[in-house]
């Protein structure tokens, strides 16, 4: 199925003994067909001895690379190992961004080590992307960009590009800034390569450009990104001055970084959780305590509402009245249906407001859903309980129960999200077991309702 | 806080009152500030008449660019109302792999009157790109690309770059094809620029390939794109042979969709559900039908299982016995939470599957981290029933099954996902309101385990 991982295994294999024969010519020359992500996976799985050994026997823009995928751990753990000259080296030719990523989860002593190590420029770019969140644009921005004057031609535009290519992370929009630094344009390189030699920047840019403030939160570059095709986006501070780009493959990563949050956040969890569960062993404390942190505070919540719905049970008194005692084992199943309803509501709603504003007839088209979903699960149930009990004021109220609480299940499920966003609540902080809980609640309400009404003309 | 969403505003009126007084020059103007996807943006809140005046007003490419961005309802009304001679121009411009997802939701007839006005080359393509399932790598490529010959020079190269570079999606690869059309190396605009013009492509280019066959899923794109940090992936037949290519930004589309996707399995729904809620009139009946059948299943297998608590509840026989006849009162609390930890559990599980192989010992921690939150919500509730009962029977009772079920949930929780891995079925179909039934069904076992062990020992 997955023919890259398979590739890897061998590789994996081939390599160990390559290195344990010492035979570093073979070992070069088979790396070199593969690419760097296939090397830094094969990394990972070699004892950290080995690891070193095929480090530094590496091309310096490969060993480049493979730290510039790596985390801080392996980051330290391999450059403190390899004689100096080779880790300064190596360190010119990483990507500013990427290391400026790491650097931020070292200690202040160890990134001092390294800062010393890097050209005056390089050092000064990487203490202004220090500065900026990790979830601000400025976060994720590189400085490897190719920027022209606007006074340029066409021609001296493509020998400053060609002379500058190497430490750009892309060359394919070339921006171009007014004499005080100010983006005033850009313009692709297929537009500038195609372009008259004399012909002036200027003349040949697009002056719509499409940027983003370098204090804005990373999602906005994810949206501009996503919303106009593009392959990397400019950042600007509040003067317009260009202070770096943003590149497609790092959206791709905050996209998948993002999806996930979501998907926590709904479950009552956060992703913080799973990052720690990913790393490699799964059992050690910080991480149980981790999780615990992350979600205690979820379930006192959902475990107060969960006493609340125990006070309004306990004003059930047929459960005193042996006739209709059977009554009180169809609770789970009332509320449990109308909190099922109630989750797929709420994900449809959360989900629908994260793209457009969500307008109250959603919450009656919900109530809709629920009305005919209510119909067939309440038929059902009646049927089964007229089989087995034989009792027909059992299934009504029963059946009738579950209906109404299916329908207002629904629309809690799609009108708290609704609520929150009026409220300028992030939506996205209802989770399952919220959910799930205020529909016990007020499941155990509709039921106590039904049944007094109900009962009172029976019995 | 949306400024491109402000911008947008101010456009439509200035945009409604030129088209209201004809003033077709100044409108031509002001749109050329704009990028085609805020004109597309605009044109989706005119009216059909307007919308029509002002689609024939704009550029040939422009126009080409809105239809790509279009869905099928678009694309049929706006062309329909449009010149013949005039439609085919724009047609002419259009990408083929927008074209061809465009054409494969319309009617039969409508196709082939669309096929009428192509070209007979791109015709050909459009029927070739029809075939692929939707779902495929080929039903989201493009034919959009530029290959070249292995032998040519760099020279040769650029020149049939730069003459095949309009009908070109990206030209920021260039794939090397040997004289069978196999697909054989590839380059970078970036390497091929920046090389002696009498280089052989065939030195110049890289043969470490990272490609997708043209029926895989098109989740291997996205994995391979999002990986190896590319602007572009090949797709090949089985003989190897260059079919297309997917850009970026179709990738980054498939990750939105694909994205939701989990988060509604998650919720016990579909994502063809938010398809239909996010279309114009959310109270048709199609839609509220859509619904419907998405959840049914969902539903209906919880309700059965809820029905299977049920029948364990009714052995719950000291409701029978007045003196314990409020421990039933406790029931929705103390299922509850353990549905509420073992949601937590799942998605967690199901998430860190989805990136690496969840080991047992994930099972273990989640029982860990069920064993630590168990511990402080069973002394909370403790406390509570304390203060307003003063029985410490029922306090043991309730705390122990609290804290056992939280245990539980979470282990099962975890557990789910692994199983279903280890017999390769998609982890993904487990939704928070199955695990919430299941959890309700063990629930009531264990509190009516507890309740039996500990009330035999006590009455």
């Amino acid at each position: 199925m997955d023919r890259k991982q398979d590739a890897s295994q061998d590789l994996l294999g081939e390599v160990k003994s390559l290195i344990e024969n010492n035979k570093i010519l073979e070992l070069r020359e088979l790396l070199e067909e593969y690419h760097t992500i296939d090397i830094f996976d094969i990394m990972e799985h070699l004892e950290e001895d080995m690891k070193i050994k095929l480090f530094e026997v590496l091309p310096l823009d490969v060993a480049a690379s493979i730290l510039e995928e790596s985390d801080a751990q392996f980051f330290s753990s391999t450059l403190s190992k390899i004689d100096i000259d080779h880790r300064k080296n190596i360190l010119e030719l990483m990507s500013l961004d990427d290391m400026a990523d790491i650097l931020s989860q070292l200690e202040e002593g160890e990134i001092e080590n390294i800062m010393e190590l890097l050209s005056k420029e390089d050092a000064d770019d990487i203490k202004e992307l220090l500065i900026y969140e990790e979830e601000s644009t400025g976060g994720i921005m590189t400085t490897g960009y190719i920027e022209v004057n606007k006074d340029m031609t066409a021609k001296e535009a493509i020998e400053h590009m060609r002379s500058h290519a190497e430490e750009a992370e892309t060359i394919y929009y070339i921006y171009v800034v007014d004499n005080a630094e100010k983006l005033v344009g850009v313009l692709s390189l297929r537009e500038l390569i195609t372009a008259r030699d004399s012909s002036i920047i200027e003349d040949l840019m697009s002056e719509n450009i499409i940027s983003v403030y370098v204090d804005e939160d990373r999602e906005e570059a994810v949206r501009l990104v996503s919303k106009y095709n593009l392959i990397a986006i400019p950042v600007i501070d509040r003067q317009k001055r260009l202070k770096g780009i943003i590149t497609v493959d790092d959206i791709i990563d905050v996209m998948e970084e993002e999806a996930s949050e979501d998907m926590y956040k709904f479950a009552g969890t956060s992703e913080q959780e799973r990052d720690f569960v990913e790393k490699v062993n799964p059992t050690s404390k910080e991480q149980i305590i981790s999780s615990v942190r992350a979600r205690i505070p979820w379930l006192i919540i959902t475990l107060l509402g969960g006493l609340l719905s125990m006070v309004i049970f306990s004003n059930l008194d047929f459960i005193m009245n042996p006739t209709y005692a059977s009554l009180v084992f169809f609770i789970p199943v009332v509320i449990g249906m109308g909190g099922n309803i109630g989750t797929q509501s709420s994900a449809l709603a959360v989900m629908v407001l994260s793209n457009k504003d969500l307008e109250f007839k959603n919450v009656i088209r919900e109530g809709m859903v629920g009305l005919i979903t209510g119909i067939i699960c309440s038929i059902l149930i009646g049927i089964v309980i007229f089989i087995f009990m034989r009792d027909i004021d059992i299934v009504l109220v029963v059946s009738l129960s579950l209906f109404i609480n299916m329908i207002v299940g629904a629309m809690i499920g799609a009108f708290m999200p609704f609520l929150f966003k009026k409220m300028d609540v992030d939506p996205s902080i209802i989770s399952a077991p919220i959910i799930a809980t205020l529909l016990d609640i007020v499941g155990i309400a509709i039921y106590l309702m039904i049944t007094t009404l109900l009962l009172a003309k029976i019995v």
